[in-house]
C-alpha cells in the first residue's frame, strides 16, 4: 500500500471508531451521526455499512422524518455483542453479560468470605460463573471481550493488582492470569472498581455529559474517581483517586492501609456499623440492616448515617476547593443512603466550601446502584472493538 | 481571500505561535525547531524570518556545529520585548518588567498595609510604580502585554477578583480596571498568585518538563496550583487549585474563609508565627525573624517548622493518594524554609500516602522564589502575542 493509500485506511478506521462510539453510547439517525462527527452523509453512510457488514450495528429504515428531505435511518448497536463483566468485591464476585447498548443480558453474583481467598481458586470461579452465565443465554451471543473490575489499587496499563485488602492479595498480575484462563480467546481489561463506577455513571448514569466529577462510593472500603475536563484522573502512574485515603481527621482511628484518620475510617462500612451499634464485621448484610432501621426511623440508625453523611462532607468540601467540580455523584451505599446522608452533606458543604467552588457544585445519588462497576467493566471489555472496529483482534 | 488561503493563512498563523512558543521557553536552533514542530527546514527559516521582522526573535549566525552539514543558526527571543508583570499580595505590592525570555530586567516592590486598601488607590498605586520602573529602564523597550497576580480568588476568564481577604477585596473587575488605567494599550490578563507561581515554575523553574505536579505556595494565605497531564486544573469555573481551604483538621482552628481547620489554618504564616510565640499580626517581617531564629538554632522556631512540616505532609499525603503526581514542589516560604519542614513532610508522606503513591512522588522547593509569582504573571501578559504573534494585536 503507498504511503497516501496507509494514512487513508488509518482515517477510515479512525472514523469507523468514532462512528462506533458515538452510536454505542446511543442510537443515532444517521444526519445526527453526520452533524456530532463533521463528516459528510455519504461517508457516514459508506462507514456504517461496513460496521452493518462487521455485525457490530443495525439500521432500522422506519425512523420518522425529523425534518425536510428523506427520513435519516436510526442506527443502533447490533444487541447480541457482549462483553464479559467480572467484579471482584469484598463480599462477592459477580459476572454479568452486557450488551453493547449497555445494558445486563444476565448477571450471577455470588458471595464470598472476607478471608483471603487464592487468586486461583478466584479465577476458577469466575470462570465457572462466566460458562454458566454465557450458556443461560444460548449461543447466539459474540463476545468482544472481558472487563474485570477489582476492590484495590490496580495498575490498568500493566494489569496488575497492586495490593487489594479488602480481598487479601497483593501483586497479582490478574489480567494474564483470566486471559490465560480463556486460552488468550479475547482482549482483557482490568481497572478499580470505583474507577470504572465513575466511569460508568459518566457515559450511562448520573452524570452523562459532565465534563468536572468527582464520585466516590461506599463499599466496604470507599473508593472513588475524579473526573477532570471529560478526562479521568490518572496521575503519573494510574493510581489517582483513592480518595477513601485522603486524611480528613488526623488523630482519627486507625486505617486499613495503615494511616490513621483517612477519610474511610469515617465513612466506610466500618464507621457506619461501629456507630449504629452494629457487629463491625457484620459486613454488607448489617449494613444493610441499618438502613432498614433508618427507613424504619430508628434514631441510633439515622444519627450513625447524620455522623457519616457529616464526615462525607467534610471530605467533599476539600475536594470542590481542590477541584472545583460541577458535580459530586455518591455511589455504592452512599447511593442507597443518600435521603439520610445528604442534609449533613449538604450543611458541611455550606460551611466549608469557598463560596465560588460552592455555588458550581451539584451532590447527586449514583444512577446505576449496585452494577454501576460492572457496566464501567463491560465499557472496558468493548474498548479494543471500539477503538478499532474491524481491527486485526476481529479478524 | 479564498477559503483555501484563510485556511492556510490560519495555519501559518498557528505555525509562528507554535515557533515563537518554542523560541520563548529556550533558545534553540533551526533543526531543534524542525525535530521538535514536525515542519521542514524551509518552513521553519520562512517562519523564523516572519518573527525577526516582527523584532519578537533573533538569529545567532555563530552557532556551533552539532553535526553534519550547515551549522543552524540559534533563534533566540529578542529581549527588548518585555511584559508588565504586577504582583498584589497581602505585605506588598510589586511590579516588574520581565523579558520575553523570562529575565526580570527591573523590579520595584513596596510594602503595603494589610487594612483594606480601595481598588482605586492600588491601581493608581502600581500605574505609578510601573511607570518608574519603565522609565528606569530607558525607552527602547517594547511592551507586550500586562499581567497582574492576585493573593485571591480570582476568576481570569471574566477578569474579576471574586474575593481576596487578604487584601480586602470582593468582586473587583480588577482586569477592566487596570485596563483603563493604561488606556487600553495592552492586553491584560489577571489571574490567582498561586496559579501564576505555578506555571512560572512549570515554566522555568523546579518543575520544568513534568506533567503531574502539585504546587503549594505559603504567603499570608496558602494557595497552590495542579497541573493534571501537563495542563492546569481550572475546574468547571476556574476556581480550582484552593488548597489553603482543603480541612485537614476539622476541629481545628478558624480560618479566615469562616471555615474550620483548613489546611491553611495549620501551615499558613499565622501557624507558624502563632507556634513559635510571635505576634500573630508581625507578617512576613515576623516571619522572616523565624526563618532567622531557625538557623541559628533556636528550639521553640524549629519546633514550630517541625510541627507546620508535619501539617504540611498530612496534607500533601492527601493529594498524593488523590492525584498521584510525581512532583511536589513547596512555594514562598515553604521553599525558604524547606530543610526544616522536608523532615516532617516525608515522614507524614510515608506514614499515611499508599506505596503506590508514595513512591511515584518527589518533594522539591521551588526555584524561583519570591518572583515566581511575577514571571508567570508575565506569561500572561505575553500571551496575546504568544497565541498569534503577528495577529492584529500586534498592528
Amino acid at each position: 500500500m503507498t504511503a497516501a493509500g496507509m494514512r487513508g485506511e488509518h482515517v477510515r478506521r479512525s472514523n469507523l471508531s468514532t462512528v462506533l462510539r458515538q452510536v454505542h453510547a446511543s442510537p443515532r439517525t444517521r444526519s445526527q451521526l453526520s452533524e456530532t462527527t463533521g463528516l459528510t452523509r455519504t461517508a457516514i453512510a459508506s462507514l456504517v455499512a461496513t460496521l452493518v457488514e462487521a455485525g457490530l450495528v443495525r439500521e432500522d429504515d422506519s425512523a420518522e422524518r425529523s425534518g425536510p428531505g428523506r427520513p435519516s435511518p436510526v442506527v443502533s448497536v447490533n444487541t447480541t455483542n457482549v462483553a464479559i463483566a467480572v467484579e471482584i468485591a469484598a463480599d462477592s464476585v459477580a459476572v454479568a453479560a452486557v450488551s453493547l447498548d449497555g445494558s445486563i443480558l444476565a448477571i450471577d453474583r455470588v458471595p464470598r468470605s472476607r478471608q483471603r481467598s487464592s487468586v486461583e481458586d478466584v479465577v476458577h470461579a469466575l470462570h465457572g460463573l462466566a460458562s454458566s452465565v454465557m450458556a443461560g443465554l444460548g449461543g447466539s451471543l459474540d463476545v468482544l471481550g472481558i472487563g474485570v473490575a477489582v476492590a484495590g489499587v490496580v495498575d490498568p496499563v500493566a494489569g496488575r493488582v497492586v495490593v487489594a485488602p479488602n480481598i487479601g492479595w497483593r501483586d497479582v498480575p490478574l489480567r494474564d492470569l483470566v486471559s490465560e484462563a480463556v486460552e488468550h480467546r479475547w482482549p482483557v481489561g482490568i481497572a478499580n472498581e470505583a474507577d470504572l463506577g465513575m466511569l460508568a455513571e459518566c457515559e450511562r448514569g448520573a452524570a452523562v455529559g459532565r465534563r468536572h466529577v468527582v464520585y466516590i462510593s461506599g463499599e466496604a472500603g470507599v473508593g472513588g474517581g475524579v473526573l477532570v475536563d471529560g478526562v479521568p484522573l490518572r496521575g503519573i502512574a494510574g493510581f489517582a483517586g483513592e480518595l477513601g485515603h485522603i486524611p480528613v481527621h488526623p488523630d482519627g482511628g486507625r486505617c486499613r492501609c495503615g494511616a490513621q484518620g483517612c477519610w474511610e475510617t469515617e465513612v466506610g462500612e466500618a464507621a457506619v456499623l461501629r456507630r449504629s451499634g452494629s457487629r463491625r464485621s457484620g459486613g454488607r448484610r448489617a449494613l444493610d440492616a441499618v438502613l432498614t432501621r433508618a427507613a424504619d426511623g430508628d434514631a441510633v440508625a439515622l444519627d450513625a448515617l447524620h455522623e457519616t453523611g457529616r464526615w462525607l462532607g467534610v471530605g467533599l468540601a476539600g475536594l470542590v476547593n481542590l477541584l472545583n467540580p460541577e458535580l459530586v455523584v455518591l455511589g455504592g451505599f452512599f447511593a442507597e443512603a443518600f435521603e439520610h446522608l445528604q442534609p449533613a452533606v449538604l450543611d458541611e458543604l455550606d460551611a466549608r466550601a469557598l463560596s465560588a467552588t460552592r455555588g458550581a457544585v451539584t451532590v447527586v445519588p449514583a444512577a446505576l446502584g449496585i452494577d454501576a462497576a460492572l457496566i464501567g467493566a463491560a465499557e472496558l471489555g468493548f474498548e479494543t472493538v471500539l477503538a478499532d472496529p474491524v481491527g486485526s483482534a476481529r479478524r
